[in-house]
């Protein structure tokens, strides 16, 4: 596998994750952050925890767009706008971008297990209007929970994939699969993410109310594995 | 069980499935519909399909709300509103109302696998304002296909249960789990509903999707059996 996978905001705890259930997958992963060195800290930790050669590296976020073919936005949805319009000069025809992003009313000060209404129905469809055309976007792994991520073991739960171009939602359907555990379930158009992001926000509310911290959903009736 | 449940709408394919389920568990049902003698006829089949002494009956909706402790409502969201300011005067403290209804766009010739924006925040928010207050409200079974209720066999799914009243979310409860294979998950607040009614708009996309009739939902991660 050639491809670059660049995780922008990737030293939170789902983007850590996440990098590094794929970099384990084979992937070349690099990690994005707002200052350089605190990204590249990240990937020499993340390459220790996972065996000295792992294609880990850490950039600055305007360096790793540069730089990756694929691009996984997994910052807060406080920041993802402000990131989004400063990266919005960077991008190539053909790149793909996968967001993870959920509108919780926490970016606010709100409850976790609440969601902010987003102008256009979703963070995702907010993430389509803020970078060119000619990146293909995809919603997914929103309802992937970061305790399970950071585990070693297979996860249980499907990985809703949401998008209107083709390429992203392959992408998006092939690094959900490389999980352990995880399998894709295709979500359809990328407005259906309202529905996916809005799941986050009830996972939320169950972890609080079951007293758990890995709430996930499994889809029924499909003729998948 | 000395309950009477009352099935409002129940002759379309949720309210029968319902009904028929909770009949099997020893139940006993009052199917409603807006004429008394399509209701009965419904009855009367559902008597046949499940052994002569079944405790089914048939009666106008609002002659249901007089005679029972327990309401469903199963009928499509076009004719919620109309049929809940009917009925309105008729109720008694300490009744309960479980909303199963979904705002999907086919209310208005609109995309099934689509929502309506309903002020109130969901089909069920918009329930609780227009019955007394003196009724306690919850919102479930939106999860449930109506094929899988028509079948004889369990079902594989969960049922999200959303209250702000002890009583009606208890009862919620323990209707989900008599039906076979069904598990009830706390959805917490009533407020809640509306993400219980947009997954089904996306179980629908699911089936379009995957060619299938009956997608479903489960909760992973949950200490429940």
């Amino acid at each position: 596998m050639s491809r670059t996978i660049g995780i922008l905001g990737g030293t939170g705890p789902e983007g850590t994750g996440l990098a590094r259930r794929w970099a384990a997958a084979g992937e070349h992963i690099v990690i994005g952050s707002r200052e350089a060195q605190r990204a590249a800290e990240f990937a020499r930790l993340m390459r220790e925890r996972l065996g000295g050669a792992a294609p880990v590296e850490g950039a600055e976020n305007s360096a790793v767009v540069g730089r990756c073919d694929i691009l996984v936005l997994t910052v807060p949805f406080a920041g993802q706008a402000t990131l989004l319009k400063q990266l919005k000069p960077l991008w190539k025809p053909g790149q793909i971008l996968i967001d993870t992003t959920v509108p919780l009313a926490a970016a606010v000060g709100g409850n976790p297990s609440r969601m902010l209404g987003v102008w256009q129905g979703s963070a995702a469809e907010q993430t389509r209007e803020l970078v060119p055309s000619t990146v293909g976007v995809a919603a997914a792994f929103h309802n992937l929970s970061a305790e399970l991520l950071a585990q070693d073991g297979a996860v249980d739960c499907d990985i809703l994939v949401c998008s209107d171009d083709d390429a992203a939602k392959k992408v998006a359907i092939e690094l959900a699969e490389e999980i352990p555990g995880a399998r894709a379930v295709n979500g359809g158009k990328l407005e259906n993410a309202r529905i996916a992001e809005s799941l986050t926000a009830l996972l939320i509310g169950l972890n609080v109310r079951y007293k758990v911290h890995s709430a996930g959903i499994r889809f029924t009736g499909l003729p998948l594995k």
